[in-house]
């Protein structure tokens, strides 16, 4: 199991009238957690996608609504890969408060595109040895 | 069973640089179907908020990705109620591209809150009148 | 002079916690009402791209806001040319709410860009003969 | 004056299918530009509408596009006052991007409204004094 959190806070624009952050806008928060564990391994999905045009789209995410957040909370994403993915990757997300409550959780799976023939892929190598220090 | 269908085009800001209606704009499609549902059996959410004073956060969703929407399309959203709502109430999503390929599927369960005190109620009675000429 | 309107209903997740329209999002519907009208000339900006190779980066805009709009508004977007574009093309900018009062106003300034090279070209003679029998 | 920096990455969100950063998404930097910088004084917007019951709306706004900023960019916001506000107040805004170019500038001059009778108001005490010291 491998675990990284990432802090963001609530903008203005990400809240509704209900004084929330908008339920849709947790999804972006999970990609901003995804890409910032990747980045901890030492990769890059920018480059990723432009240096070995593998890209990574979601095939299926779920998620469920906790408590609300509210502008200007300074979020902590925590993203957790519990196995090192052999056909797709599965993100398991949390999203808490800084009392320290769970205001959302979820997970997304996402599958490998290369995007030469976008032909689904097995996972790439360097990701693979990337995790395995970590398992 | 009662269904609804709303079109809606993809807009340049609701794409991404793949190239592909971000993923994460679905969930707001979703809440365009349902709420274009509601209007459809003459009601409003926003009256349900002002005047009735109750709001429907979500509490969970699920979508699936079946292939990508792009810069442009437009789409059919479909929102079917499978049954009469006693607690929460649960839309069934489906996006449908202009050669009527599904683009993507999901569901959304939603409670109802009394805005004065903040308490879960059951479906306010106006809704269950206005679906129940639809079963 | 060529004006065009378009609808547009304000959506929950466009919406902010002081209960308006999110200041922000006027600059997608500037974008929506320029795309509506050159569809209206039987342009499309998806084919401009695509088949003409052909993109329009805005250069600068401006942006009065007036009063404010609040969610589930139908809007009317006011698309207005003032000249055929000789170098660069400027729309000017009407959002209009449902008791006709002006709600926002602005103006956006557009170039040309080949795609292929990147560089800046004259307004493509395709969207001069379109707009010819308008002026 | 008065400068304050911030930094911000380009999320996939944000991008739009010509691979850039979505020119409508720049007004929220602005907005996340000026709130850092009254934080950088000691300010909170939040509590300037929980706790003051004062909000600030956009009056106008203007900006230019010089060059695109891209996916996974980290920008710096940078928030310029040139005066201690005496009614309204006006940010001067740049992004810059790792290269240390210029990728967009812009005002936005914003006023001060009591929420408890939305009327206009001259800007707080408490603002003037947290900007005293600097100018």
């Amino acid at each position: 199991m491998y675990s990284h959190e990432f802090k963001k806070r609530v903008r203005y624009n990400e809240t509704d009238q209900m004084g929330y952050l908008y339920h849709g806008h947790y999804i972006s928060y999970y990609e901003i957690g995804r890409v910032e564990m990747l980045r901890s391994l030492g990769l890059s999905y920018k480059e990723m996608e432009e240096k070995y045009r593998v890209m990574m789209p979601v095939m299926s995410l779920q998620t469920r609504y906790v408590r609300p957040a509210r502008y200007d909370d300074l979020l902590t994403i925590r993203t957790t890969l519990r196995q090192i993915p052999t056909q797709y990757i599965t993100f398991h997300m949390e999203i808490i408060n800084e009392a320290g409550k769970l205001v959302n959780g979820g997970s997304v799976k996402l599958c490998f595109v290369d995007m030469e023939n976008n032909k689904t892929i097995p996972p790439p190598q360097f990701l693979i040895d990337a995790l395995e220090g970590k398992f």
